[in-house]
């Protein structure tokens, strides 16, 4: 039996991340944020709020004047004002003394809290009674509370999710600094596969692995772009790749790792200017053919011909390089998956790491991870799956009840 | 103390989803197709391969003609010829014969398995010897073992991730039909607000909920626009809501649904042609105060003022709703989430659910979820945590290690 590549460890193929650098900046608008790379650090040129503002509607005082207020004896309270939504309060508020306030306006000088109007009772147009105390600071945002002036609020490498878009604009960012999306490369190789749009003869089969990999780039933040199928020919395998090569920051190959007589694959890589080919066969299955090149300092990446495998190796091998040259400082795939118990026994083989497709099964308060068999050339297996369970590279197998944690396709 | 507004149960509230129906079906490219919802069933016309191809480098042989074989004791097979990629072989296997093939490569006629290169010798060019025995059907994929002819084999409802994709690619579905995205209008309410481009003069606060809305509008998978701040007036409100219901499928109005006195959203969606308030306050916190209006057969939500009760709402009440008209037949906010162990001990009201912010933590092999304490005002509070924890209405509260569900923010 012959030995056709010297495999990589996971471990060994992820040092690689330090061979590649995030792609330059651009300036965008917060409509267009969701999902980007922060690529700057933001600093609060502002206290949040810079006002003492209330949470609820109610009268604001000092609490001193409620102490000891209660139901069968309010506090007497007398009506100072009025504050209006977005004011500044033309008056201040001594003991014994209140001013209508609404969830959000900003409190009088002198008053510390906010009695909640449910707990009062106006006596007529100057008085009301409290029935409750309120201890000082209560119901009130005090300033800065939220956000410190002149602190870092977010950093460079942080992705935008809702909740920071919200940040941005609380500090007046109407366009900040991103890394812009890298732009991926898609060629696929094969003389049996023709473009989706044709229908295929007798031993041809449509490109699957360009349209999976397309909408996996574009998931994981990328800017994908297809440069079509290319039959098994050295010349034209090269031209593509080194039009792609141009035009791309990352390109991934898919078809040719494997040990055809016709895959020009690693022989295309080698010959491009500056090519240094750092990966050649990872101990991952599925995956194992996985090629990684630098060349020019970009990505050169030569994924397996199946689809399953050619998913999982961009989900669990690609995708934080992808993530790296995005600027992101968050490479981990997933650092916390979901907790199941395993449906059936799985074999694996050690010395490598087996990702197991799985399908999720809520059943009597458990969480199961069903296995979902099938040859890694069969996309329907994928389809029914939700996620994947990692096998490590020690253990032999994993018998039927045993604890997992599943990496959910995203 | 008065009861300002009779709350409904969680329950309740979704119970309504089915007074909404989906968007109506436009058709787009595949290119366009991540994260979109299917509006129809998808049949196959076709057997997914419909060849028998092989999923290994070597020789297409009758597995017959291996049996016993070994190191030791190889069967001699006679080379018939050479598969090429996407060809039809114009020959047959028999009994003792083999060809060359490639994966992917479609198998003779007679052939049923395939040897693997590496468990093979050449003799000289017409004869092998296969160190190997192989069982039928061995490192081959027969015709329709992907997919069926004439299986459903997506149905409408579902979302498209990239292997669906794949399978769109494989049955040669370049165009195809999906809902479109429901349009969402965002209004901001308050006399306070102004919009983030301005610097907020003391008593003012910048627009943070519009732009925390559309973001998490576009993760859901929903078209936002915003119809900007309306002071706290009758009029100017009605009209804006007037102009943003024609102009979308799904309306949101923040800040005014609290009880100040120029809360006028309650009013507006009462007086607004064929209007019915199905909802006006939800046993939930943060997040009682909440409105759902039918306007026209449209959803019309009111949402409290405070960002984080806002994006909460939206989060796990307003969402399955979105999903809905999205024609999403999945409208599980999150059926599994992630099982981590409370870190500290938490209080909570009966009778109502409490979402409790946390922040995940791995340490030592556990999982933690550490509450992000503070005010339903502060934006800071979202930006630390990762996730929710919804705590039950029959539950008064957790303790510190108690098991819990995290579900996680997108």
């Amino acid at each position: 039996m012959k030995e056709f590549f010297k495999v990589t460890d996971l471990d060994a193929v992820f040092a690689y991340l330090n061979h590649f650098s995030a792609v330059a900046a651009e300036i965008i608008n917060i409509e267009d944020s969701l999902g980007r790379i922060l690529a700057e650090d933001l600093t609060s040129d502002i206290n949040l709020p810079d006002f003492a503002r209330t949470t609820r509607d109610g009268y604001a005082v000092r609490a001193a004047s409620t102490f000891g207020a209660s139901e069968g004896s309010p506090a007497y309270l007398t009506i100072k004002g009025q504050v209006g939504m977005g004011e500044v309060p033309s008056f201040s508020i001594n003991s014994g003394e209140a001013a209508r306030i609404s969830t959000g306006g900003m409190l009088p000088e002198g008053a510390d809290s906010v009695v909640m109007i449910e707990h009062t009772e106006m006596i007529d147009a100057t008085v009301i009674e409290a029935y409750r105390s309120v201890a000082p600071g209560q119901y009130v945002i005090t300033v800065g509370e939220d956000i410190q002036q002149a602190a870092i609020v977010l950093t460079a490498g942080q992705q935008i999710r809702p909740q920071e878009t919200g940040l941005l604009a609380a500090l007046g960012c109407e366009t900040f600094k991103v890394y812009r999306k890298p732009r991926v490369g898609i060629i696929s190789t094969g003389d049996e596969i023709i473009p989706i749009q044709t229908a295929p003869k007798l031993g041809q089969i449509r490109d699957i692995n360009t349209h999976t990999l397309f909408n996996q780039v574009r998931q994981a933040g990328g800017m994908p772009r297809s440069f079509g199928i290319v039959s098994d020919d050295y010349d034209t395998l090269f031209e593509r790749c080194s039009q792609a090569l141009q035009q791309s920051d990352l390109i991934l190959i898919s078809g040719g790792s494997s040990v055809g007589t016709r895959d020009f694959t690693i022989e295309v890589l080698s010959n491009l200017p500056d090519a240094h080919i750092l990966v050649h066969g990872i101990s991952i299955s599925p995956g194992k053919p996985t090629i990684l090149a630098e060349v020019g300092g970009k990505q050169f990446w030569g994924l397996p011909g199946h689809v399953v495998s050619a998913m999982v190796v961009f989900a669990m091998v690609v995708k934080p390089f992808l993530y790296k040259i995005s600027g992101r400082t968050d490479l981990a795939i997933e650092t916390i998956g979901i907790k199941a118990q395993l449906a059936r026994n799985i074999s694996s083989a050690q010395g490598r790491v087996d990702y197991i497709r799985v399908k999720l099964v809520n059943q009597k308060g458990s969480v199961w991870a069903e296995p979902v068999l099938g040859k890694s050339g069969l996309i329907n297996t994928v389809v029914k799956a939700d996620g994947l369970v990692a096998i490590d590279q020690h253990t032999e197998g994993l018998d039927s009840g045993a604890e997992v944690t599943v990496i959910p396709f995203d």
